[in-house]
């Protein structure tokens, strides 16, 4: 990829321009070390235009109808003056190459709308660093004017642990009687959630996703006393329940806002970004080392056949990474 | 602390004398750099003789009645031939300098027992220098001939993970309609624990008690299709349904056990252990680094007012802390 100068990125995405906006959104996606520089100055530039949009993420066991809510949800707010962009996050498009059903045919109304932008999920690296890749895509899409960011989890496992931390406002979306399928959702993503919708209120299923909601609003009650998600349903099909679903996502975000939460919220947020990345940094140099890759695979060993304890094992670890002084 | 030849705390760790025991938990529990090598190589040779306890895992808020319910349920376990040690694992410890009340105030019982060892939670250190002693003394104690060891959390927060990470099953206290003081629990716990018990199901409680177990089976049955927590009732005080509530935890443990995943799960832990210590260790080398801790005020200053982005604070600390050839 040959780079634009970073003047030409920065006045382009404050312009809302959307083929530069996909190519500052490609610079940040890279991996050379030489597009590192550049990205970090663009994306440090256009801070001060960011923070303006309401971030959503949306998690949901497959066939929840997924695609088929961020569509309707998308066009809603279209129709109502927002500006959409839709940002995915999943971890195993590094591997499987991307969904076989390209995003844009996953949401085929919104795809055609000039409101809405599309980005499918970076395709390679860690999850450490498809999450960055998301969070300063974010940025960009906010800089850019996007008034809305849609963040859909699409892999299951991690991802949405990481999308919770990117967000202001967390959704889920649940099947009535589904409840086997539920197992397919990273544990805890309901300690998380700030809504649960159940999908597919239509027909012959209305009356289960009704009772749907007084069983989860029920266990909810139990599990987070006192700060309860909101638990609705909707038909992404139909397109009922969006936006009264909508208007509870907007009073919840306002309310936070008010009261300073949202604030404190995305500042926590943005300071643990820098952690984990810190983080993940130290953890890859560790993994990087060759004396420590070297001594790891017979460390492991001897801590799981019960040779060796596992302070020995992590001293023996880091002083093989550590310089004597910092060890 | 004047330490004994390792051959004295084998030999007499492994005879099960409790003078020796209490010194080398001691000895473990030091973080003075000259008893952390001896510490570990008396752990090493240890290590044959541990991991033939049940290791179980008791949580629950202040006021659930813990000390009364560890008392009884430690009664009953030496009532029927097993030595039971009792561990604690309290951060906030290392501020407040103990519990107001001793433990052996407060299991007052148990404290009596010849059968029983009670040992206070380690009092200084990150909560990962606390999980790190805890696991240690629990193999001491099992080397020791401990076949039942309980471990109590005490305080709140993240202590409730460590503790899961520790054991094979996990117990946790609830009280019937005391909704609003499970938030004092760390969100999550329901999803790892192996049982929820609620406790005080005695005199008028026992009715509310019995609706509480119907609405947290309801409940987890919506949280963990196919992998349900027990949900039992219990008074302490009393002293009923101790006994099936033991069942049932040996029961659970004795099918994991013949399923292969107990050894599977201890394997994974003890792996976990090491990486933890790991991370740990890096962490504490990479605030101890003088150039990071210069860097980071201002750093996280930058990101919080939004003059700086995460990535870009974030390279900057790897940059001061790792060489120019590992960054």
């Amino acid at each position: 990829m040959k780079s634009l100068p970073a003047d030409t990125y920065v006045d382009g995405v404050r312009a809302g321009d959307r083929a530069v906006l996909a190519r500052a959104i490609t610079l940040v996606e890279s991996e050379h070390p030489r597009h590192a520089a550049l990205a970090q100055e663009v994306l440090t530039r256009l801070l001060p235009s960011t923070g303006r949009s309401r971030r959503v993420g949306i998690s949901g066991v497959p066939g929840v109808g997924k695609s088929t809510f961020i569509d309707a949800l998308g066009m809603h707010l279209v129709g109502h003056g927002h500006q959409v962009a839709v940002l995915a996050i999943d971890p195993s498009s590094s591997v499987s190459g991307g969904s076989i059903l390209g995003d844009k045919t996953r949401m085929s109304r919104l795809a055609r709308e000039p409101a809405a932008y599309i980005r499918p999920s970076p395709s390679s690296g860690t999850l450490g660093g498809v999450a960055r890749k998301t969070r300063e895509t974010l940025l960009l899409c906010e800089a850019a004017g996007f008034d809305v960011v849609l963040v859909e989890t699409v892999g299951v496992g991690q991802s949405e642990t990481v999308v919770a931390d990117l967000v202001d406002f967390y959704l889920v979306l649940m099947l009535a009687g589904a409840g086997d399928e539920l197992q397919g959702i990273k544990r805890g993503i309901l300690e998380v959630a700030d809504m649960v919708a159940i999908n597919k209120a239509d027909g012959d299923n209305k009356l289960a996703a009704a009772q749907a909601r007084s069983q989860y609003r029920a266990a909810l009650h139990l599990m987070r006393p006192g700060a309860e998600p909101v638990v609705t349903t909707c038909s992404a099909m139909e397109g009922t329940g969006i936006d009264l679903l909508w208007d509870s996502v907007e009073s919840v975000i306002a309310q936070r806002e008010a009261s300073g939460a949202l604030a404190q919220r995305r500042t926590q947020q943005q300071v643990g970004w820098m952690w984990a990345m810190v983080n993940d940094g130290l953890r890859a140099a560790l993994r990087a080392h060759p004396d420590v890759a070297a001594l790891v695979p017979c460390l492991e060993q001897d801590v799981r056949e019960g040779r060796a304890t596992p302070t020995s094992a992590a001293l023996q670890v880091l002083g093989a990474f550590l310089p004597r002084t910092q060890a």
